[in-house]
């Protein structure tokens, strides 16, 4: 029920970036359009629950309507009210039930825990921070693991920390040892300096990167486990980096992504140096990414 | 050296057209970006010359100076002034000369008369009227073939003929009857007229279509032999379905998609009632188109 994911030999871009060879591993084709779902449709299908709620600026809400939908159960999702406008079509399109939050008055996490209060048989999902997340995000793991010998190193984007967490567990699974690079926004690393402080540390608010699918507050106690001795290192990247990476990949690998999507290529951009005459494969972990801004990022006129 | 077409199964997209099941074979991602690398790719490797000469508005040209690049071979594309900057761009890229004639003053086919004078050894690659053309696409029909028995049907945008000729062929040679539905621009629907009149029917002038990738005076005369029984029938679009096309590809499948290759589900668009809980098929050609048009494409508060 999984999607594999789809690999793109990205010629013309990785010329462009200085790159012996450019992989991209897209989960933009996903089913719900990002990787998400696969940890969504491993949560719904193993935990007991008929109902479940969850916290998500989209993406894992799409995944988990959408698993529901598959699996006949039923899902309320708590959105921010800045989710992009697509994410929450998609939640409502894949059956899903939306509940809108004002982040200013009242905390995802506290309206979640309200919700779990009125709803007591219902499981509540952690878009990353649950063992079940990161087993079925290791599914994606597992496939790149074929690249091993093709590619140096793989490059991902970090928020809560789940997609590189399932990434490494699958790779080490699968007996590939390729390093996995974290990618995150400068305005939004509290995985760095986690890292470097050897605890997890969380951001003061919510950071407000481009890349909204990595907004979230700090990395999972079960991400973390995995990732501070398992990511080779994180690049922090500028604002002005992302959009470049997403014109970049749009009109030199036909490829739409949302911003989160393209913190990979956004790494690479930020250290050209370090990877020229590499080979890379980069995770497009998704592309839900609202019309206007996508024109509006398009249009280098404006920036 | 084909990347094997991309199979998307677009359950939003699908949705929202009304159909059962949407599958689209996205040649986005072939190299260089469209179907006709499989073409070029055939050619170059079979005629004996060593330099080739072609007229294209850019993607067989792209196809042609990347095939020739890997094949050690030269090439010159005729491109006319209003190619889109980008498929002018791909071909220098990939190695090859290009080579800008005004429309207005010289047809394509005369400057490639004019060069084929000039240069007596070199072979003159019709983007479509060649049977080693017809034999590179042929490729593709066989991978679609696999579809059978899960569509209904298969839609694609027919131009020279090259593409559906090809698909027809592949199709037939792998034992699969499965229907080809060609989708051609209203304002340049010379194969539909064809098809009505039983005999090659010729448009007037290159007609200004949005699709740029059909602006072909004429089907190929090789093409013409396979599409006048092989087709099931031609689906005669508007430039605004078109457009449409373009936009529910990007927001509800996250493929991007030039005007040319969004024809199949432009078809759709005209003609819900016909397509209404069948399976099909759209063959998205390719996705070479400049920026700025792709933004004003998007941009609903224009048209």
């Amino acid at each position: 029920m999984i999607r594999p994911t789809t690999f793109i030999d990205a010629a013309r871009l990785a010329r462009r970036l200085g790159l012996k060879r450019l992989m991209l591993a897209s989960e933009t084709f996903q089913y719900t359009g990002s990787f998400k779902f696969r940890a969504a449709l491993n949560v719904v299908s193993k935990v007991p629950q008929r109902e479940l709620i969850t916290a998500s600026s989209g993406n894992f809400g799409q995944g988990l309507a959408y698993a529901c939908r598959l699996l006949n159960k039923k899902c309320t999702v708590v959105m921010p009210n800045t989710s992009a406008r697509t994410k929450v079509e998609g939640v409502q399109e894949y059956g899903g039930i939306v509940d809108i939050v004002d982040t200013i008055k009242i905390s995802r996490a506290a309206r979640v825990a309200d919700l779990a209060k009125k709803y007591p048989d219902a499981y509540v999902a952690s878009a990353y921070d649950d063992p079940l997340v990161i087993e079925g995000n290791a599914t994606l793991g597992k496939e790149l693991a074929d690249l091993q010998g093709d590619v140096d190193c793989i490059l991902a984007a970090v928020g809560g920390g789940g997609l590189t967490s399932g990434i490494i567990t699958g790779l080490r699974a699968s007996g590939s040892n390729l390093p996995v690079i974290g990618v995150e926004p400068l305005i939004a690393n509290d995985a760095a300096r986690s890292l470097r402080a050897g605890k997890i540390i969380a951001n003061d608010s919510e950071p407000q990167t481009l890349a909204d699918g990595v907004r979230t507050p700090s990395l999972g106690q079960h991400n973390w486990k995995i990732l501070k001795d398992g990511l080779a290192r994180i690049i922090e990247v500028s604002e002005n980096s992302i959009l470049e990476a997403v014109r970049l990949l749009f009109n030199f690998a036909n490829l739409k992504a949302e911003p989160t999507g393209a913190l990979g290529i956004s790494g690479i951009l930020t250290e050209l140096g370090a990877f020229n005459g590499k080979s890379v494969c980069c995770v497009i972990s998704g592309a839900n990414v609202d019309s206007e801004l996508f024109q509006a990022m398009l249009d280098t006129t404006k920036s």
